[in-house]
């Protein structure tokens, strides 16, 4: 049996830590900490969370994600508490040097993700969850097939039963680790939580327990909902999850209760009953703001303040004695638990397929062609799309890999959160919809890169060349976004040859990608052959109908063209074209695309440049932020000055529907234009 | 009584409008169109709706949104119907020239605001809602606390009253325009319809009527729930709505009885029986995707894909007789209807706030300061905050004008399209939170552009100086956001007085602005006598402490200098702060503040750069699409390559928690780090 009065222990030295470590620091949220102190402390140290402390990246650990990551002085505190952070590391909190920061990021290394962006850690869990029950070795599906008929038979019956028949199969999915979600009452208005909500539930995901930490105070008013857990309560139940309430979250027992009701199977009066089968499962938690000091308690005007150090001895005084040693054991995991190898098997090989030069194939369908391939040599790639399978192609890896698929519906900011929650447990996870509707996802890809992620992103139907479905399905600002991104690499494939190994590079290098893929149909123009790299481009010479990318030649092409096109996708396309009519004309220029759009080719942009007066970008992309001005930043920055003419096309009016050559036209960024632009040179 | 016979006929015509003119298109959505055909014929035609044709942005007309957006050909359809678009036009669809575009924009005269990327529509519909509420002369608040209690009281006895004693006031009530919000069941997968479902039960949006189009089919796979509107109930009513369903959404009886019930209030066996009074209203309806020709009829594989030309006249065969010439009416509105006034009372003086030069004051107090004293003068400002008002500062107009703020808690999509809804009706409203959170309204914002906005945004707490709460609440991108959006406006203040001024300027100005504001306090560096204006900058030359913007000196100071710092908020500070140190060494430098970022002074730069070797821009913001790409597009393209030396000063490693003065130096952005660059030079 759990000893309560340890727990009391801990959580008076948890509180101690909380108000010393936020005093210190002048600044931090211990209000909000204090308020959770009960739940986590049962949760860590009542023998609920499975964790091996000296790894805590395996996958065979249970995962908690603090969404309402400003109680981060809670979080270091379980850990200090723990045993595995001083009390003197603990002091450094939101100091420059330490990495025990105002929210967690990817420095402090029991988080998985950082949170802080409120409304986004349900999301990870849902991912993590699902990265779990995909590493399993359980066959999940005939099991959950199992126990889903046997408890809807025994909810019919409203019975208990003996187990016998299903205990190895109740012990076995009860191996499976569980992610654990500490949701804040006030984030709960974001949408994404009820993204992630909808969610879970839609995959039934019984290792996911969310527990929501009701204070009723936000920061600068008081919730919707208040202490109003029947209405909480009506609406998860609605969303189809197992509540468990609790109207007091500083009762020790009253949490640990709500806890033990929480696993998939229980002792109940010496027979066992299943409860919880196939549902995420919700605490919903009663908790008073700043609980433990009186004048904090319940008291609007205290969020993100810390206790000045003239209180800090009287707030310390109510605590009353707190033993300062008192230190709590995590219980470790299941060691022998058995999990999926990722390992690559080398003697696959990845099928690459055989595109013909100058057929028309969107690069669209060559990436789903190459998640196809990569689906097959690879067990780490998973694919998430919002809905749009059929469109972005990723229904061709969904077919052939369903149970690593997965289906997000029209959710895109809960996808986002949940292809990083899937990375943290090893996985490669490749997620699609439209390139306009990412910028659904931009706050969630804002705090991705918070969490060293390994994220692949893929927006299709960019430009104005999608054509009569009108801009609001036209990505005119996605390249921009994804550049703001600190760390991030953007590929830009203008055939199918590039746009299949394009992302192969994605699946092989580890960070946060984004390719940029077309509706519309471009013609194949590069051998099988030719190699891409993150960081190249390709030169495309006057005249010359297959390019080659011989580096040695370079300066003597440049002497004979004054005019550099820079392109990457459809327009590269238009480039080719106008390249091909101005040289009817006898006026030679050079066509560079730039399929690595972040980092750009520097080196290539700065020979080429040497003795080049004329610049031409063309993009299909809003004037800012774009390629147009990764080019002028890598020229103004590498003091390229000897550039006299530098023209941007891109799309400048706002767009409408019409055919896509048309809008190509109309936004000035079609050959035509392209060929004006260079005769007025 | 309504004459379904009639009804029926232009049901017939609006099918044959939607499978002509998609068949015409060769693109486009009738299969979605086709199965709201009942619904949205039977609210415009059957006496439902009250829209005056020839004004229909006149405040007193009900408003009809489709979030479903690509319904397009239906939307179109109607007004066909209507006799305000004639049946050559509706052939135009999607065609270049024509306004009838695959999604509705701002270009459609009909439409309120742009739709297409899903799951916005209902929040643009609780900002219009809120708007009307609050140009009604109608006391809300005074005649809602009276019908509450009544009917609490009607609800206590379940029973039927004697409706004489309200009477009057559920006429007042009965004539507030309405707002109706067409929703498809894909689309209630996205968070932002939750966050606007939970927000219109909060503020008691009896006005506001949604009708969800249960399809059953996606684009590319059923729904998460199908048609099963049990649960979509159970989920609505647990986020306080009034649900009503509908068995079959293509029998004309049962749509009209549904639309019935929601008006205020009902005769019923010759009494009168309040229902709804202060509850949003939900009708879910089973409807078939397709619906009227059997080969589309609840088919996969149709979405977004228009009946061939050969399938067509067998599609056209199976609606039966259609009458080409039959048309419906649309109720006009109230026209006595009294609507408040918003009109600037031209006596009334803005009150400008008097800070004092060298006093530090942060600019989001600034803001707050300038939106409580613009409230005063002008009725058209409402201010709307995602829980941060006493961080924003919008707490200062919350408690002032309690009436015209409106909390729209943790929830950044909701609040934008709320306030671009709110807009509508005539307000300038505008919307505050974090600069990082505003990530997450990027694609409510980016639609926005598509619906000629008049919408305010003010994000606080930029950058690497807010310090200690860490890199989740910096808001680093948000610069090069609110760029990429084709036609925007920002301005980024240094100090109080510009601030002031600069929100004033925002008030004054249609269109879509951005205003960045501080965390950290700086020195007020500006005269109140000075003036400011969107595309201006001001010039602070060396070793002068009160800057003046004297234009004839500029070609003076420009002899004696050949380094130009480039800056904006708090590192104009420390541009300051170098210019003073580097003064004290002989070294003159010039340094520009560029609070209005987009559009950026262009003159001004020219002229200062015309003989200027050394430029250095210093901006709290990632490399990517803030000042230093504004200032290289603007050197480059306005070929002013005798800049030899560009050097951009910005966040260039991952940031971290420490105190503000230590992030700035951590990512050489500080007065140091530019010190330390101009002595390189």
């Amino acid at each position: 049996m759990v000893d309560f009065e340890k727990l009391k222990k801990i959580c008076k030295l948890i509180r101690y830590d909380i108000l010393t470590s936020t005093t210190e620091a002048k600044s931090g949220h211990p209000t909000t900490s204090l308020s959770a102190v009960e739940l986590m402390t049962t949760l860590y140290f009542g023998g609920f969370l499975h964790l091996d402390l000296k790894d805590p990246k395996n996958p065979i650990n249970d995962r908690v994600v603090f969404s309402k990551g400003h109680a981060s002085p809670l979080i270091y505190s379980l850990y200090h508490a723990a045993g595995v952070i001083s009390y003197p590391e603990l002091m450094q909190l939101r100091k420059i040097n330490s990495d025990l920061e105002g929210h967690p990021t990817f420095r402090f290394k029991y988080a998985d993700v950082a949170t802080g962006s409120l409304g986004q850690g349900l999301s990870a869990g849902v991912g993590m969850a699902l990265g779990i029950r995909l590493r399993s070795t359980i066959d999940n599906r005939k099991l959950k097939m199992v126990v889903e008929n046997r408890v809807s038979k025994i909810e019919n019956q409203s019975s208990i039963i003996n187990p016998q028949p299903l205990s190895s199969i109740i012990h076995r999915l009860s191996s499976i680790p569980k992610v654990f979600v500490l949701l804040g009452d006030s984030e709960m208005a974001e949408g994404q939580v009820w993204e992630a909500i909808q969610i879970a539930s839609h995959y039934k995901l019984n290792n996911l327990i969310a527990i929501a930490d009701v204070n009723r105070l936000g920061q600068s008013t008081e919730t919707m909902l208040g202490w109003d857990l029947e209405t909480y309560k009506k609406r998860f139940e609605a969303f189809g999850w197992n509540v468990i309430t609790v109207d007091d979250g500083h009762d020790l027992k009253k949490v640990y209760k709500a806890l033990s009701a929480t696993q998939i199977f229980q002792k109940t009066n010496k027979t066992e009953k299943f409860v919880f089968a196939s549902k995420p499962t919700i605490i919903l938690v009663h908790t008073i703001k700043g609980k433990g000091v009186s004048f904090l308690e319940n008291k609007e005007g205290w969020h993100g303040k810390p206790v000045s150090k003239d209180l800090l001895e009287s707030a310390l005084k109510e605590l009353g004695d707190v033993n300062l040693n008192v230190r709590g054991v995590i219980n470790v995991p299941n060691l022998k638990l058995k999990i999926k190898n990722l390992k690559l098997n080398k003697n696959l090989k990845l099928k690459i397929k055989n595109y013909k030069l100058g057929d028309f194939v969107a690069t669209r369908l060559a990436y789903g062609d190459a998640l196809l391939a990569l689906g097959d040599v690879n067990k780490k790639i998973v694919a998430l799309d919002a809905e749009m399978s059929n469109s972005t192609y990723s229904e061709k890896f969904a077919k052939k890999f369903p149970e690593r698929y997965f289906e997000m519906f029209i959710a895109e900011q809960n996808m986002m959160t949940t292809a990083l929650g899937i990375s943290k447990l090893g996985f490669i996870p490749f997620a699609s919809t439209f390139a306009a509707f990412l910028t659904r996802g931009f706050d969630q890809l804002r705090m991705a890169q918070y969490s060293a992620p390994n994220l692949k992103i893929v927006g299709s139907h960019c430009g104005v060349s999608i054509g009569p479905d009108g801009p609001s399905q036209m990505g005119l600002e996605d390249i921009s976004m994804f550049r703001s991104i600190l760390n991030s690499t953007i590929l830009y494939p203008s055939d199918a040859v590039s746009a299949f190994k394009l992302t192969q590079i994605m699946a092989d290098t580890d960070g946060l990608f984004y390719l940029r893929t077309n509706r519309k149909e471009t013609p194949v123009i590069y051998d099988e052959k030719e190699e891409f790299h993150i960081g190249g481009s390709k030169i495309h010479k006057s005249e010359i109908r297959n390019p080659k990318s011989e580096t040695n030649s370079k300066s003597k092409i440049l002497k004979n063209n004054k005019t550099l096109m820079i392109a990457a996708g459809v327009t590269l396309h238009e480039a080719l074209k106008a390249q091909k009519e101005l040289a009817k004309s006898g006026i030679e220029v050079v066509v560079l695309d730039v399929y690595s759009v972040k980092p750009i080719d520097q080196v290539t942009i700065n020979q080429l440049t040497h003795n080049c007066h004329n610049i031409i970008v063309v993009e299909d992309h809003y004037p800012s932020g774009g390629i147009g001005e990764a080019v002028m930043n890598l020229l103004i920055t590498n003091h390229r000055s000897i550039v006299t003419n530098f023209i941007h096309l891109c799309v400048r009016k706002l767009p409408r529907s019409g055919s896509p050559e048309e809008l190509l036209h109309y936004e000035e960024i079609d050959a035509e234009a392209i060929i004006e632009t260079v005769k007025k040179f």
